[in-house]
């Protein structure tokens, strides 16, 4: 029976660092604040927003929700962008993607202050990530995922990790920030041909190819941690994670739940950043 | 006994790729040539500095060397980067490093126009090597290392690629290529535990760690590549690479000489990336 990686319990810490922040924050006058900037009314970017609504509310900062119709000009988006960045009441920014195909993403998170970019999308911060040497921010989702394991006191040092998947927003940003923890890391994708050799070597595996079941029974070994970055809608409306969560947990040492693991961890991770920011601006 | 991967066999199929280019150039009046921008008088950078100048001169490509003495400001140096960044005649710039410790490294780097970042070391260069969207130009050690695959035909499609070290000059880049290439990735490091166990495993290994015999008797098998990027000089004053060389030939399949291999190819892959920044900047 693995250990559960509740991620409620890392949420709950993390708010109880943040909290003495905001308030020496606020008592200098400063309310951190984040503005989300979504264009068009899809679904997956609303609930992101909800959930960071709510997750901002429980430790008091606020808010801004800037929403532009789907028919705007990457121009008309470029000047929203430019208002956040220059106005100084706003601490972080974060732009829901993806953007409608009619607009140049590419230019728009380009014009986002390297400073407000608190989901590490921008190439200052990618830079970071991928040196070690981080000025910015990293990814919310793989720090969430380190600070699942720093919570748990799950030392990465001299351990044997698997990144399943090597996109930009998890896999690859995750495997730097495991090479910064003294991890040998190991990048897994869909063109490897052993996956299930490789992952039960593994003393971690972070899933996060995208795809429900795509660490499956075969991969899993005693004493392994899971840490599972995945959201899958099943045909009959079931949350899932990547791994095969029934088929892990009478196996490996630890398990992060879906939903419970990851997830919630990530919004209290973008939160962080807001606050951080917020110091940085104000030193 | 295995293969010896002769840099000399790539460095001339480079040479034969290089001259169509250059003579197109050179018909359109344009006359590409690399600037390299030396502070001081270290044997390392001047041995280099050589090595790329008659390189340079089998493919008809101009240099310029510019030489400030050691104890020059990070300001005077700025100055002659700006200049290099401005004159149209100069298509790569190769900025020998490190730089005195007198002087801020980060700051001189990050004046070098991005087109003009031939050895990849700027921050909007190493984004396009993270993220495999190159506008720039790779880290001219490891893209030598992927040429030598390439010119011997080794597809590292889902191969098990081992890069033993996680420099940010070599391992990072040499990793982020190899997943390019759709190759499952292992980085290992001091830290590793089990660097015999994993490289064993490996149909790929990229030697990179920097230090004589770090990949030892103990990490080979039948049939592996080993791509030594390590230029190590033993006390009896032999250049070595990173891989034991006498240990590894009777088992694997095949593997680059020290010297002769990677070396020889990274000066060819700085003059290729000057031809290429000639091109883009007169399209």
């Amino acid at each position: 029976m693995a250990t559960i990686l509740d991620g409620k319990l890392v949420t709950a810490d993390l708010k109880e660092r943040m909290t003495a922040d905001v308030t020496a924050l606020k008592s200098r006058g400063i309310d951190p604040t984040l503005a989300i900037l979504r264009v068009g009314e899809k679904g997956d970017a609303i609930a992101y927003e909800k959930g960071a609504i709510s997750r901002c509310k429980t430790v008091d900062v606020a808010v801004r929700s800037v929403v532009l119709p789907e028919t705007s000009t990457t121009e008309e988006v470029l000047k929203a962008v430019d208002e956040l960045n220059k106005d100084k009441t706003v601490h972080g920014v974060l732009l829901l993607r993806p953007l409608p195909k009619t607009m140049d993403e590419a230019k728009i998170v380009a014009a986002l202050a390297p400073e407000k970019d608190i989901d590490g999308i921008t190439d200052s911060s990618m830079v970071g990530t991928y040196t070690g040497n981080i000025s910015g921010f990293d990814p919310c989702t793989p720090e969430a995922c380190m600070e699942i394991l720093d919570f748990f006191k799950i030392d990465a040092a001299g351990k044997n990790a698997v990144v399943v998947g090597r996109s930009l927003v998890v896999g690859k940003p995750a495997a730097m920030m495991l090479l910064k923890r003294n991890a040998t890391v190991t990048v897994c994708h869909t063109k490897t041909k052993n996956l299930a050799e490789i992952c039960k070597k593994a003393d971690i595996i972070i899933a996060c190819a995208g795809k429900a079941g795509s660490v499956g029974a075969e991969c899993f070994a005693p004493n392994q941690v899971v840490i599972d970055v995945g959201i899958n809608v099943t045909e009959d409306g079931k949350l899932v994670g990547d791994a095969d969560f029934a088929a892990a947990e009478p196996i490996v040492g630890a398990i992060t739940p879906v939903p419970g693991g990851v997830g919630t961890v990530t919004t209290s991770v973008l939160v962080k950043h807001v606050v951080e920011a917020a110091k940085r601006q104000n030193p």
